[in-house]
């Protein structure tokens, strides 16, 4: 898939030696060396077909008539922006593909764990058809399958060897470290067959030091993107991993990150990745040139910068040979930029081809047809009704609340663990007192106590879990999404049980989405119909609409900079500490399953 | 081969959770930490099996009843060296290893270009046999089948495809630049079937620049250990090449390249290799110790060196999540050196296991049985007569110099093709009229032209070819040697015939060697029964051997500080210009084979 075949390679030897013509040749820039840190004056670069024929005097020599020359004097060429370590954030490939080639993002690395619990093995591979074929390199790594709920082991693990000897998935996805440490006899395998195959293992270590992390590390995982202070970066670097430093929306942590200059440590195995950049943030600011651009405003060299979005990504996927440099041999994608310090590629070359120059993107995406098994993930078989969201204290419910059988009397406490935000996105254990009425336990909105719900809708029989949440700030309505993270489920949090059932059955209907109603009415809504997590609108459009219901949280009362961040994480098995799936509620410490009640 | 299997993979993890003893812990040592640069003061390290499980602080509590705990106290731990490109120098595996051991190489890569001429694929797979399970790691690439004999192509080249697929296979060996070049056909679908497993393939492309080397560049070629100056080597890295900087007794070109320093480049794809150290340099100074050490001496910060020998050349391999450096779930591989400066260790610590201590080797390396694949593999069928060795101006000789069929009179001069030797090893081009007698062209020692002849010994019916070289310095007897660099020859210096045809015969008896004969008597020789190129005497009386068969040369006149170097590289495809094999001279510019006569 990436490397030439044996008639490309003959035909750039001759390019090479000066004896055929370039298709293209680059005149008069400076060239960033990556492999030796150099900024080279003055050299040319020939290009035939995909590939970097030469660099260097000589290659000057291979314009001809059918040459394209371009003069590039006072610019300054760089490698083509390799993300690592990527989510595919509402978007499908298509629609992103032009942000990443204006911004100079040639090879993109996602992770495709949203889709297997989505669509299991057939899932992922209608992913990786989504993204062949594009002016750029779209690569992934395979599932890990780390979820809190039983669910996601009904799809089909066997497969995902499958997965992982396909040229286009560059690794195995982030392992979360808890799992592996605290499951061993589940993830070891998985691993072990990933470095058979020589595919690196990201990973994720949030909160792990010391033993733990050493015992991480001897599972093979061999990067992270977690860390979010210099100390914890140069623990995982002396370990051996590859660290990435990360800068998108789901955190920004590059400018505490970048005190790991003063360490006097060694950067070559510094990454650079976005780990997701919303809709809103790619329209508004950009993409990985933004982190480039920022590490330089962090007082990294500019030539450190480059390098931890090129070629010290390249080596960790073992991609050097292909990627992240502009050398003979290896893809031609190129940037031209202003200067050094200003990574705003006035063009940009992917593939040998220029898809972008002078504010004008010159290549379009290639439009990939869905088929029924993404379109069809959500296989909720009936819709739901409000009382299918009550919590009856004794188990008379059909939800399956495992609360002892005990009849209480009216106005006798009741101790139940109740989920409470701690920030935005980590939460706690909250163990209280409630008062149940008819046998139900309420809401209390008075102590921002609501309901939240997980519903499982992709793989199993729709089962659901209801329990109690404290601190989101709800005092109305509700919001569901079917991007609960690392799970097969829908979540909703509400303010009563009508809005809930409605907003479920809403994504039900739509095949996916994210939204808010308040009184039996959708105020804002995203449709998901691509694996319930993609939208197929347009990038403008689609940031427009995820606007619009954060702000509809917001109007319900939800604090958080990004309320759908903070719902979808409700299920998520990778940030601490006590979360929801259709089974119950799960402390991730041990990865134990409780029951809303505590004895 | 080289990965933990799931079972060690989880009690390393218990062991650095720390609830599982481990069977060796470090205490009180500084630790080389080669991804930051740094040196870690005070840094336990924890050992399980062949494995590293912890570093850091925690790693100290692994230690319980039944661990070796060793104190370390104001000694410093660096990573086992890892030899990126060798030969065996008529030494085999089980005779070398044990100075591989003292002196800390744990990783030996070995080219196999020995072995294929000599005995074909089942050659080659015979020595990766007598590779296994040694106490340090050695480990090969697959030979590339470069010659300037056709007779090569007899052996199964369509094999190399299987060689290249086991896993202590990490590369395809060293293919001359010019040959790439000048038969991409040949050489090209041979690279992309290593490329396409992942293994990088080693380069030698002395001579080559500008045009020329990045045409082998976009050949896919990622190492050479070729470059003898500073100015070589920067282009090399700028072109994405791993450079390994040789220093061994071919040649000692580290002060010179040292020199790098100076230009401000990134270190981190300089590599120290040997390109092969002779048995007499191994025995009284050592092996890649020697050389890192000199790094050191040459003005390179100890960390930069000992990364050189270690982490870089893991990476080039993509060898690094198992070798290469101190960190959890690497191999145990660990010196114990008196100082940072000092590369001379007190212990070396192999695949988890204590090989040297205090001076004493604590491993053996295992014997391998050879079978007559190797043992038998010079198969000339005939004793040759010092006839044989005659040239014959007009044809008439049984030996095919290819003269055209022209009947000249006694004193009529004819234009021959003479090997002048220009150094120890670079040889040119040398035309000028010679004077038959008796119909046959006659050597001429006044004038230092001597005879030297290559017979094919291995794989066709015995062919050969006779020429003429000047400048060997030989005066009596002959020279001759079963290690013909590239071929399938047996190659011989004489100042006359019938010492010339001893001098084969005696190889042809002993199934290989290098010896020095005169006036019917061998004055000196070294059996390498073993390919017909190696020796299965112990180290100290090899090297004392081969010495002798020197001195011997020099005592026939031979001035070069390695005579037997000088008579082996005569047919190598590798030293420019003029050389011979079975067929004739070849012209390595061109790869052309030349008859003696010009026109």
């Amino acid at each position: 898939m990436f490397m030439c075949n044996a008639e490309e390679r003959t035909d750039l030897m001759r390019v090479a030696l000066g004896v055929e013509f370039a298709d293209i040749v680059i005149l008069n820039a400076s060239v960033v060396n990556v492999y030796t840190g150099e900024i080279l004056q003055n050299c040319p670069v020939s290009i035939k077909g995909k590939w970097i024929a030469a660099v260097g005097p000589h290659a000057a020599s291979a314009a001809g008539e059918s040459t394209l020359v371009l003069d590039a004097a006072g610019k300054t060429l760089a490698p083509g922006l390799i993300d690592g370590h990527t989510h595919m954030c509402f978007q499908i490939v298509e629609t992103m593909v032009p942000y990443l080639m204006k911004g100079g993002t040639t090879t993109l690395i996602a992770e495709t764990m949203e889709f297997f619990p989505a669509a299991g093995y057939e899932g992922v591979v209608e992913f990786l058809d989504s993204m062949k074929d594009q002016p750029i390199k779209v690569l992934a790594t395979a599932p890990a399958g780390v979820s809190i709920s039983k669910a996601l082991n009904g799809l089909s693990h066997s497969k995902l060897g499958k997965l992982l000897e396909r040229d286009e998935i560059v690794g195995l996805g982030e392992t979360y470290w808890h799992a592996v440490l605290q499951s061993p006899e589940v993830f070891v395998p998985t691993l072990q067959s990933a470095m058979q195959l020589g595919k690196p293992l990201e990973g994720h270590s949030a909160g792990a030091k010391g033993k733990k992390l050493a015992a991480y590390a001897t599972a093979g995982i061999s990067s992270c993107h977690e860390p979010i202070t210099a100390e914890e970066a140069i623990e995982l670097l002396r370990l051996g991993f590859y660290v990435m430093l990360r800068e998108g929306s789901i955190r920004k942590d590059l400018e505490q990150l970048s005190k790991i200059r003063q360490a006097g440590v060694d950067f070559r195995r510094l990454v650079l990745a976005t780990d997701s950049v919303e809709p809103k943030e790619l329209v508004e600011k950009g993409y990985l040139e933004v982190v480039v651009q920022k590490a330089i405003a962090c007082g990294f060299d500019p030539v450190s910068a480059i390098q931890m979005a090129t070629l010290n990504v390249a080596e960790h996927f073992g991609l050097d040979d292909v990627i992240g440099g502009i050398a003979p041999g290896r893809c031609a994608d190129i940037l031209v930029l202003p200067d050094i310090r200003t990574i705003a590629p006035e063009m940009v070359i992917s593939n040998g081809r220029i898809v972008f120059r002078d504010g004008e993107l010159l290549a379009k995406p290639r439009k990939h047809h869905y088929t029924d098994i993404s379109l069809k993930s959500i296989r909720l078989k009936k819709t739901l009704k409000s009382s299918d969201f009550d919590i009856y204290v004794n188990g008379a419910s059909d939800n399956p609340v495992a609360v002892s059988p005990l009849s209480l009397g009216e106005g006798a406490g009741v101790k139940v663990r109740i989920i409470e935000m701690v920030s935005d996105l980590v939460t706690k254990e909250l163990q209280a007192d409630v008062f149940p009425v008819d046998g139900k336990i309420a809401t209390d909105l008075r102590k921002d106590i609501a309901k939240v719900a997980a519903i499982e809708c992709r793989n199993g029989p729709g089962r659901l879990f209801v329990g109690l949440i404290k601190g989101f700030g709800i005092k109305k309505g509700a919001i569901a999404s079917s991007d609960a993270w690392d799970t097969t489920d829908i979540v909703v949090v509400g303010a009563n049980e009508e809005d809930m059932a409605l907003a479920v059955n809403r994504i039900r209907e739509l095949q996916g989405g994210v939204l808010v109603c308040e009184d039996g009415k959708i105020l804002a809504e995203v449709a998901l119909p691509i694996f319930g997590v993609l939208s197929d609108l347009d990038m403008e459009q689609l940031a427009e609409r995820l606007q619009s219901v954060r702000q509809a949280a917001r109007a319900l009362g939800v604090p958080f900079d990004d309320p759908v961040l903070s719902l979808d994480t409700l299920t998520g098995a990778a940030i601490p500490h006590l979360r929801i799936c259709e089974e119950g509620l799960v402390n991730l410490k041990d990865g134990k399953t409780l029951p809303l009640r505590v004895h």
